[in-house]
């Protein structure tokens, strides 16, 4: 009998040959992440255990990223409090505002993440790395404690919906658009731990940063992972990144999956998710009100990358943000940072008067550097649009990729790059 | 009887012909300027004066930038009610995130301060503007509220100490250390409720940039004021800057000076103002202990210039900042922003592992991007380092221009340029 992706790199890492949903496996994990939120607990934790050493100081990666550069006092102690701990154990993949980015943008970047591997991070949004043939997925600071300690963590083996994209993506419809489009089908709850496989020539013709755009919002179905195969593009995108040796672990062809799902990509518009949940989409013909913004957020875990910055300087280049509208960048990492600013992004973006910040988390989960009053809403490219996501609990967030969010910043009101031309 | 700067400047807004110290004026203003923290105040007091319309809606400039792109939820309400009173009134120097900047870099940038000109702001930094041969000074944000009803503004003509350096600046040496040994001198009352005048061939030689660094932090001496005459730089900065005629109003050659004080600055090292006062201040030659810094901070309305960004890019040019250090760099504006990043001066500083911030205060007074935690020591080109300024009350700042900062980032403690190569 086959295994199915999430099936294969558990028993890969278990005493297991062979695993079917339901069962209870205790596996190596590769690598243990966590932010300036989580560490802090997970590090309290860690020291009632009573271990003298973490398990692997190169295979815990700590990555103060919400409310860095330092939103205020008690951010400061907390990252302080976890900058002690990774020095005293000698963490190597403690990043440090200056080298530092967003979590899930790093991580890839830096080669910590690879197919085959078992991620799990103190973070929801660790399901990014199933874009690169890996297990990511999110756990509770207690768990990064004790794996940590142990270098393992206990897993329900969840039973895999497959997703299926068939077809050709229209002009300026993303991975953001298709993930949008699916948790709006199936619903916040229609993959509750349960393990998404994204397959289909719609995702094999989509780039790494769409496919990690995809994976990262996997969560926002419930879903426990979302994972995509490794090919070629993925081995091109590892080239030059990695020391580390792996093992692609794709799904067998005789893989038995809880449901398959088929979406006929050709027919998706640019997608927006309305205000308060991720599965309230709409495609953009579908919106018939004029809603009006007063932020426009493009970065984030979510749309950080190169690509994402790309798209949004096309369609920013030689045009100017709203009088009504504050538009901010957020580029996923310095690497992310300087590339745009080198490819001349970032001279489109200040022209067209965006403000490009440091990296960071910044207002995708309320952090800072672009808090939402009363009465505000926002259009964003990050995953979440729950009540008081970017602020006040009066405010709004509509979700969307960053050409929707480029376009949308231009006009003051949510639209398309077709209505900026 | 000849007038000082400042008794000229008050004597041509009012009915006076000639003042001295000592005198009561109604002045006329030329700008009236708020930030974030302190418009909304004004905005309350102004709504009770009972008037309908501001005196003049082009001369009154609202610039959130201590705690924006929005800290908090505070932050963000607080933004958006002084957004809505500038839009109510038609206020056209409203500076949104994405066009805006520090409020003291920016001003002088769009031509706003001039020489001859009277300018208040609801900021104590609002002396920055004596760089540029007018008179700028800081009031509550009652005076800013009456300001804006009225166009004027009550002033007790202060007395003038005239400060004259002579001889030729050491490399490395800047205006910022010529006010910190200033201050240093005369101590954070030397200059109480009175104007300085800088004066002499080391200001005449003093780029506009440094200039401004300078007259900035009058206000740390006391100073009600700190001015220096305009000059054939100061026409040049000016140069396509603005539309608004002025009147250059430099002192009198038989203006009467309560004090003169002549330093020969060719003696003068880099200066370091110790914790927990600008007065503290020792030239680097004279410190034998070795400091360890947590953070360096390059930017602020002190020095967030582009000749700043050059100074410290020079010295991280081909270095990497300590791993001990977060440094932070924070572009006075859109426009030094891009600039610097045109002159290559961002990839620089990536290189080295400085995180580049969009403009905003940031963490000079304790808002945010980079707040320091319970025992951490700052260096910090920003302008006061009072118990808790930057964050926990147990954290220390020292003060030094950005050449300094950028050495101590390299070293990790308190270093010379000299000691980086």
């Amino acid at each position: 009998m086959g295994m199915t992706m999430i099936e294969k790199i558990l028993a890969a890492h278990s005493v297991q040959d062979e695993l079917k949903p339901g069962d209870i496996v205790n596996a190596r994990v590769d690598m243990v992440l966590g932010n300036d939120i989580t560490t802090p607990v997970a590090v309290e934790e860690f020291n009632k255990i009573g271990v003298d050493r973490v398990f692997d100081k190169e295979r815990i990666a700590i990555v103060p990223d919400h409310f860095a550069p330092n939103k205020d006092i008690k951010a400061a102690e907390q990252v302080n409090m976890i900058r002690k701990f990774a020095r005293k154990h000698e963490i190597t993949n403690f990043f440090e505002v200056g080298q530092m980015g967003i979590e899930h943008v790093i991580l890839p970047e830096k080669g910590l993440t690879l197919p085959g591997e078992i991620i799990i991070g103190a973070d929801s949004h660790t399901c990014t790395y199933g874009a690169l043939g890996a297990l990511g997925t999110g756990v509770g600071s207690t768990d990064m404690a004790a794996a940590m300690a142990t270098g393992k963590a206990w897993f329900k083996v969840p039973p895999t919906i497959k997703f299926v994209y068939k077809g050709e993506l229209k002009p300026h419809v993303s991975g953001k658009d298709l993930i949008l489009y699916t948790i709006g089908k199936i619903g916040v709850d229609g993959a509750l731990y349960k393990a998404m496989e994204f397959t289909g020539e719609a995702i094999d013709n989509l780039s790494m940063e769409g496919r990690m755009t995809m994976s990262n919002m996997a969560i926002e179905a419930g879903g426990k992972a979302g994972l995509i195969a490794a090919d070629e593009k993925t081995e091109e995108y590892l080239k030059g990144r990695t020391q580390r040796d792996y093992t692609v672990r794709n799904a067998d062809s005789d893989a038995e999956y809880e449901q398959v799902i088929e979406i006929d990509v050709s027919q998706i518009e640019p997608q927006v998710a309305f205000p308060s949940l991720p599965e309230n989409t709409k495609g953009l013909d579908e919106i018939n009100e004029k809603i009006e913004i007063q932020q426009s957020v493009i970065g984030s875990c979510t749309n950080g990358r190169i690509e994402d910055l790309r798209v949004a300087a096309e369609i920013l280049k030689g045009q100017k943000v709203n009088g009504n509208v504050r538009c901010l960048v957020f580029p996923g990492s310095q690497a992310v940072y300087k590339q745009a600013m080198n490819e001349g992004l970032f001279d489109i973006f200040i022209d067209a008067g965006v403000a490009v910040s440091t990296p960071t988390c910044g207002p995708c989960l309320g952090g800072h550097m672009g808090i939402l009053a009363e009465g505000e809403k926002a259009i964003s490219t990050t995953n979440r649009n729950f009540v008081g996501r970017m602020g006040s609990p009066g405010s709004e967030v509509y979700l969307a990729s960053p050409a929707v969010a480029a376009a949308s910043a231009i006009k003051g009101y949510i639209a398309g790059p077709e209505e900026v031309k």
